[in-house]
């Protein structure tokens, strides 16, 4: 996967939202310092005109600085904003996704024929958020070429930023999806003002349950997964702050009598959170196979958060046999 | 271990402190309810005189309440407190030590040749708390004799208390221990007010490295009992209160300039934290073995705690290779 050209890789990032201006930054001062890359990293920006009438990405270009999504940091001189797609990726062989989920599907589509051969994709859209220069870590996940995962942890390692590479795509997917439905139910626990004794044992169970889960839809995952990055730290930082933690900290306050749909379109504009619908789409998974009383905790959230069960429910349920 | 008399189990409980207290009323709830035991619960009190003129012995049964250690809160009248330690465990064949733990070698001693046959013993010393009617779990170590295990695990388990049992003593202990070194390395982080990202992220690797140590020192030690309750649950509730993790906070919010020592007598009026000690004595481990970069998060913590390094540099480390 060498670049023809210069034998050096090309990074462009498809996405400049606040997330997609920080995933830039950092690999633009990691490409500026690694000799296997070229310098500059092309930033896909979905265009928009700012109040002053400028143009979104003639203004990134100019200033340095994504002044409506991440304003006051500079990216660096080698991020170069691109309005048009085709022209951001022609040259890439190394793609970086972080645009909102929902918009992954359609950039895909628009993609088909217009990328270099061998093109290497990431996506950042779930699982981890990179707190700026501040001391975090990230797990990818990959399958089979260890070689070109290790050259995309190289790519985002800083001394700030520490990327582990494990052989587990599912694994890690899972571990980004799932751990929202605890998150819930971390919130669920705070709005009971429960403590974090109990916080802590809630989010245990869902951590093995999480594990357990995902093992049975695909035995290829590892319970190594779940000491990474992607496992363990990301769900405390997710049951510690996060809106499907603070959303249903709301709903437990309320007694369940406010609906999500109610609490959502008040504290997230109408956003939903992903740790609802999760909750119902693993549920169905869980009703389909006869497999609840086995995940106590995922089936309890779901239940909760449809009214069946009050909040308090996420306490009392008792672990089924063998699951400890 | 059949009681020869009445052939129900006999449990006393050595310690009557706080944490002593909350186990006697959950013990006593449970054998007054479960046929395969007596439902007399004996308390050893290390005796005291109350301002009163009472002794704390007579108060307890009086009011079967200890108005000292537990204010408020009934134990059941099937706790009875004996302050003789020879007379509270002479009956007993299940004993359970929750004395603070520098006494547990002399009441050991005392205690040779006055127990029955076939005596078991469980010790609360380490490893969890009890929330009172608050949702929370523990952990059961065993060796070999799984039916003993399971026997302490019915006498604990309530609809709000989980225990699970697990086939390796060293595993447990060592959570037990070393999350409180963990915990000094979150409460750094939380000094430096730099977020639940870093501060999982450093839980995360502090879990890990307390697997690694664990295993090296103990290869019979398992990794699931690191998601059990004494391991990931139990590390998340002292990062997240507990005073190792307190005082922590407040010698890095000093930059380092007031010791421990100093921190310990102001804030805990003299006793010391088992984060710091522990961390010097894995450390001494660490050095004889030549380990140190192996375990830069369990090292740092100590370099800091003992001035040599500041607190900044719990996050400045690089992760050893291989560690991941």
């Amino acid at each position: 996967m060498e670049n023809g050209h210069t034998g050096k890789h090309r990074v462009a990032v498809i996405g400049s939202g606040n997330w997609g201006s920080v995933a830039s930054r950092l690999l633009a001062s990691n490409t500026a310092k690694l000799p296997s890359f070229h310098d500059e990293v092309r930033m896909w920006v979905f265009e928009e005109t700012l109040p002053t009438g400028e143009k979104l990405s003639e203004s990134i270009n100019q200033a340095h600085e994504n002044c409506k999504y991440l304003p006051g940091i500079k990216l660096g001189t080698n991020v170069i904003a691109d309005p048009d797609l085709e022209s951001a990726v022609k040259d890439a062989d190394m793609l970086v996704f972080v645009t909102p989920h929902q918009f992954v599907e359609g950039i895909c589509k628009k993609l088909v024929g217009k990328l270099r051969p061998g093109v290497e994709a990431i996506s950042l859209i779930k699982g981890m958020e990179i707190a700026v220069e501040k001391f975090s870590e990230a797990t990818i996940g990959y399958r089979e070429d260890k070689e070109a995962a290790n050259r995309w942890a190289k790519l985002f390692t800083t001394p700030y930023f520490l990327v582990s590479v494990v052989e587990d795509i599912e694994g890690v997917e899972l571990c980004g999806t799932l751990k929202n439905v605890v998150a819930i139910a971390a919130g669920f626990v705070d709005g009971l003002d429960m403590g974090n004794n109990t916080k802590a044992a809630i989010m245990r169970i869902g951590l093995r349950e999480m594990r357990a889960f995902s093992k049975l839809l695909f035995p290829s995952v590892r319970d190594n997964t779940f000491f990474e990055s992607c496992g363990v730290a990301d769900l405390i930082t997710t049951c510690l702050g996060g809106r499907n933690r603070r959303v249903a900290e709301a709903f437990a306050r309320n007694g369940g009598k406010r609906s999500f749909d109610e609490l959502e379109a008040e504290m997230l504009h109408g956003q939903k959170l992903q740790g609802v619908s999760t909750a119902r789409e693993v549920y169905e998974v869980l009703t389909y196979h006869g497999w609840q009383e086995l995940f106590p905790l995922l089936s309890t959230v779901h239940e909760i958060c449809i009214g069946q069960l009050p909040p308090t429910s996420i306490v009392e349920y008792r672990l089924a046999e063998g699951q400890s």
